[in-house]
């Protein structure tokens, strides 16, 4: 039997950057509750082989589904690439990714640009973890919305860690990012996808060394947006049945691990303090 | 019952790094055989919470207890920091860390220098990870070995990831390394012990930019090589068992993950191709 529409949403990630994510759908669905759960013992997962990603976004699927959500949204670009449609083939519920709605967004964004002007079109230009990048998951998203536009991908396994050390501003981050960004406007990017729910953190930078390198303005996506966006498409076409009141308690986090670095992480991907914050245990 | 000489001594680390340990123990030893374990599907284990490395170093040990080896190393840093004397309580085995060898050469070497002088002594900078440093495992270390000299410590989160991407020359990894030393020689470090196993692969640019720092050589201890001599002296004064002759295979490899940069960080840590490799499901 389905959930009804007063069941939680179900939102994981190897970690905390998904919280974005969290924050994006809460902000544009006022009604819907959250279950978070981020698998914080076991984070990264952008450096493990395709296999163990899976067996890990099977446990973290299991333990939402056991609480009972309506819907299932896969915050972490490394799962939604490598194990997206096989959590949508095994679970008998709504299943959304981050990637495909960011892919969309990047192509809507190039369409946009290119309007009325004759030169070839720019390629989407994507920065991500070594597990995405290498899935090919990207280039497969942007083909469903375009048959023209080309997709150039770079694994920056950088950004993430200077993301988690805070150092989200300066010269290194600035040099780290350069390293990342250059190659994908040489292959002419007219618009770069944040590929990891780390990155956002980085986005102005990004921005500045990107339009810094091509000498115009490039767009940087931010999948969080459009994720939200989709569910909120999921919730309208009746895929994912609506709350009809608002709950007082919108967030329940999850992790596996509670870090001393914790509540700065949290509060930085969140941009709040975290509510209700429980610690849980994953076999496998 | 005890195993007898010909068992293997086994070696952990929560990924590959560790394998400067084995590596160092192989040469010094050369009748002795390995079987090293990296939790390659956790790794980095630096910045969990102690509790978590806790429950993941019992799991590592008891993979290798069950090989039948008569002596466990922990190569891992955070590990012997957090959960050395925990290990040591449970199993009936030698069980040896990286943070007393590397202490003890750090206290011997700061001894050797300021011989004859009568200014006030250098302190023991160390760098780690968050959960290394956090953990007070080095002063109670080098308190050990001498009551006057104090510890300086300081987490460095980044240089992990900049050894795993292999991003180890460089602007960048220069200015994350001086980010890191700069409070170690400012707080009057005399001498820096490489606390995790990743470092040794950054030890000429730590040299480097201690020595800029200070305005004269600072001696940078790797605690592989004193982990070696840690082993050797055990297996003389008869606290482990020797191996009588030197064996065909030498080293056998168990990972709990195999990601694509596998057979390059292997060989980076090794300095050779590494043999036979075995991929092991870890629960828990």
């Amino acid at each position: 039997m389905r959930p009804d529409g007063s069941a939680p949403l179900g939102v994981f990630d190897s970690g905390l950057g998904g919280l974005t994510v969290a924050r994006a759908v809460l902000q544009a669905l006022p009604n819907e509750r959250i279950v978070y759960l981020g698998d914080t013992a076991r984070v990264p997962y952008g450096t493990r082989s395709a296999e163990t990603v899976i067996r890990y976004a099977r446990g973290c699927a299991r333990v939402l589904t056991e609480r009972g959500v309506k819907a299932l949204i896969v915050a972490c670009n490394t799962v939604s690439a490598v194990a997206l449609e096989l959590l949508q083939a095994e679970l008998d519920l709504p299943v959304l990714g981050v990637v495909r709605p960011g892919a969309e967004t990047a192509v809507r964004t190039l369409e946009g640009l290119s309007t009325g002007t004759s030169q070839a079109p720019a390629k989407v230009g994507v920065l991500g973890t070594l597990g995405t990048i290498h899935s090919g998951a990207y280039p497969r998203a942007v083909a469903q919305f375009s048959t023209r536009i080309e997709v150039v991908g770079n694994p920056a396994p950088l950004l993430v860690p200077l993301v988690e050390e805070g150092w989200i501003e300066g010269e290194v981050p600035r040099l780290a990012v350069r390293r990342y960004v250059e190659p994908l406007i040489a292959a002419g990017a007219g618009v770069i996808v944040l590929g990891c729910t780390h990155y956002p953190l980085l986005k102005s930078i990004i921005a500045e060394v990107a339009a810094e390198l091509a000498g115009k303005h490039v767009p940087v996506v931010d999948s969080a947006e459009a994720t939200a966006a989709a569910v909120r498409e999921a919730i309208q076409a009746e895929r994912i049945a609506p709350a009809l009141e608002a709950p007082s308690e919108r967030l329940e986090l999850l992790v596996t691990d509670l870090p001393e670095s914790f509540e700065g992480a949290a509060r930085a991907f969140l941009g709040a303090s975290a509510a209700k914050v429980q610690q849980i245990d994953l076999k496998g």
